[in-house]
């Protein structure tokens, strides 16, 4: 069984390059389930039912978020209603949406995904280590492939993740700081790891706003309106290969794509 | 001109790395100019004089340092007296030690080096975007040939360097988070980027640090007395090719290698 | 049902401002119920057995703790043998020692002591505000006297928790900024609130600490080693007057008593 | 030489408990300057002209500003252009507006008002401590009546001030946690300090805004709108005493008014 996991989709540019280069990445790679995180998708900010629709018909099958997940109004009801997006599972109980799902890829296959935000330099949320063990053991009642987007800023907080869900869930993939790491491994126990996955959208840009805004807010403390930035695009994706019968991963490869836009 | 800066080296795991992998480097790579970060390098926090000088006589012609700099007691003398350990420059005035040094690595080549930290999630300095400027032009009128570390958390403020500094240095290499990105890239204006450089120690750790104990204190949130782990090490690094006459890099390559012991 | 609680008693100074300071105190308000903040009784971090001991000895009936309160080694076996030194509630499940407890004070009053720790600046713990009403309720079964030690850092927070207990509990104190604060009152639903009780400590100091101690580490951001301050000491602490039938209080007194030695 | 100090104005009633309280107070007390922190007089964040305008024409001779300096678009023109309004003079070189000014309140008595940022918790500004010296003696010149506004979160930063340049001004009066402390006083080399002076505006609130929207935010870690909360009023004021030939303080007095309205 084999999963596509996309990097952070940043508003117009990111989802342009979903557009122009999942359907190649379909086509070469084949996986049985893409997920993509999509915390950014709408405008930088948030998503919206239009902009998850689109992303559904370019091939996604599950959208992550994060901490942006509130940021556009209709979230609330769009998590409510549909069971393809979620949210961290560490936010308090009552909140909007869900934070894991089970999705059937093949008749016979199911994927368990659970979405978690870490709490350092981050949100005031209930423990990821502790709900993740026990959203783990849940869903292994029913598939032992288990997907985790542990959206974090800490390296610290993402790396103790992934030993401390090693041998439980199938991969631990980090999402949150924009950047593709270099550290995609297998753990001793089976389960892929790698800190960040990174962004899809514009490539000239920090974190996928215009780099000049940026580097004004640092340099004069004053705010400034993020705007995301123009230019070449870029898809950052990692390709894990699980076995079915174990839920152990068997391969874990990262891919940074470049499009023409 | 060749640049190696290696990532930050942690404790005994660390220095064995250097000791097993670096001369392979020197043979394979002939690097004009080697540079660590050693704020880690003395028992997992911090330098003291018999570490440094065990560094330095493996072939490392410069250290710099971060957060971790003052945790040795010796270390307010040690940077006193060498001038071959910087610590981040935009600490305040009076502070010990030196934040940018200028060093000759052949007859008629100098090579500047700069050490600056982020303030985002760290430490309350000076502004390290208005420094690294300042400091850059006054190098400049010794060699275009100059190396930032830019020890930082957030990726924000280590790609907003990058882009910052553009075409005013030869590098800017992020240090302190201790796992290696996958984005080193050359800028428009010549300048080489990667967010981090990585770690350079014990590989089946967090951040150098064994995993048990970490995973105890995100669980528990009782303190812990941190440990460097133990087992199979890795050096993580960036070589940099610079044009000695424009002082623009011409190439930049992560390397990840992983020794025997 | 009259309690006495008392701020952060830190250090040496804070015991001695205890001992000379509470027998008055004792003697002019006889309050039924004395509790106070032991975060930083022990050498201005941490609890001690010995410490502990001496405190109870004076007349304190419960200490509550804060952030601190795993500073000293021994605080981990004491708290689990000795039931009147409570640990913010909000600690995660297996955390040792407990967060509440309710204590007879006359052959027929019981009153329950809740501490918690906020989460803003502070620490990743579990909700404080849910697990207050939770154990107020849970409390409500055998007494409606609570008093709440809310060991928090955010002014936003502490007043929040008062408004939200309102009703609720009897008393809602905030600990932890070591500055009283001018803002006791009663709120409409009957619950005592002030944002901070204060410190109990040498006055000639910053929260405790000697001033040129932490003006040092202000100017220079170098790593300094606090030391309790001395010269003359303050004790600082609120009175809250309950009705034993309603658990409402009837009255909130500040009170800041300054010492000779 | 007698000056008020007027907590941080929040929205409409804040504006109102101005209206209502300052003319009792200018009776009452007879300050020869009037100073407030107006960070927050504009619908909750931030200045607007008319909002100054309006506090001006109410006897306010100087407004104190904070981090919401920024909040309202018009803040960048008004404070070029208004010098009785300052924002933090450790902001960057290049920030709209200025820190500090010297104004002169009868024919022969000219004060100096410098307004400060902390950098615990709040924003990464140049260091309050240098600067607030740097500036104290340059005012020193011209007269040594200096008041400090010192916007800041942390009690220890706060004190640290106090202490740092005591006898070095005349008051280090803290603003910004919207809550008055108990701790004014004046310290040995005759600087009136208190930690902060509280709030001017809705009583029933949390720092100003609805308390059900703030609770709401704890609980869900949902984003709300804030609003600024309806009801009763306060005012809440220092007032300070300065022996203008040798800038000590004389007394310090805390203030505490609540509106009819
Ligand atoms: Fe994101
Ligand atoms: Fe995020
Ligand atoms: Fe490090
Ligand atoms: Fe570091
Ligand atoms: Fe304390
Ligand atoms: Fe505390
Ligand atoms: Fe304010
Ligand atoms: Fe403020």
């Amino acid at each position: 069984m084999r999963v596509l996991m996309i990097g952070d989709i940043v508003g117009r540019p990111g989802r342009k390059a979903v557009q122009e280069l999942l359907p190649y990445l379909l086509h070469e790679y084949r996986p049985d389930l893409v997920v993509a995180n999509g915390e950014n998708a709408a405008g930088g900010n948030g998503i919206t039912p239009p902009v998850a629709a689109e992303l559904f018909n370019r091939g996604i099958h599950v959208l992550t978020m994060g901490n942006h997940v509130w940021d556009k109004r209709e979230a609330e009801n769009l998590l409510e209603e549909e069971a393809r997006i979620l949210r961290p599972a560490n936010y308090p109980d009552g909140t909007p949406g869900r934070g894991y799902t089970i999705i059937r890829v093949k008749e016979d296959l199911q994927v368990g995904i659970i979405n978690l935000s870490g709490r350092i330099f981050l949100s005031t949320l209930e423990c990821p280590f502790r709900l993740a063990r026990l959203l783990a053991e849940e869903i292994r009642a029913t598939t032992r492939m288990i997907l985790v987007d542990f959206h974090a800023e800490a390296t610290s907080e993402k790396v103790a993740m992934g030993w401390y869900l090693d041998g439980l869930v199938s991969a631990v993939v980090g999402t949150h700081t924009h950047i593709q790491t270099a550290d995609a491994r297998i753990l001793p126990g089976g389960t892929a790891y790698i800190t960040d996955v990174g962004m899809t959208g514009p490539r000239d840009s920090i974190l996928g706003v215009k780099t000049e805004i940026v580097i004004k807010k640092f340099i004069t403390q004053m705010p400034v309106r993020f705007e995301v930035a123009t230019g070449p695009v870029q898809l950052e994706a990692v390709l894990i290969d699980i076995n079915p019968d174990t839920g152990r991963a068997e391969a874990i490869q990262r891919l940074q794509l470049y499009g023409t836009s």
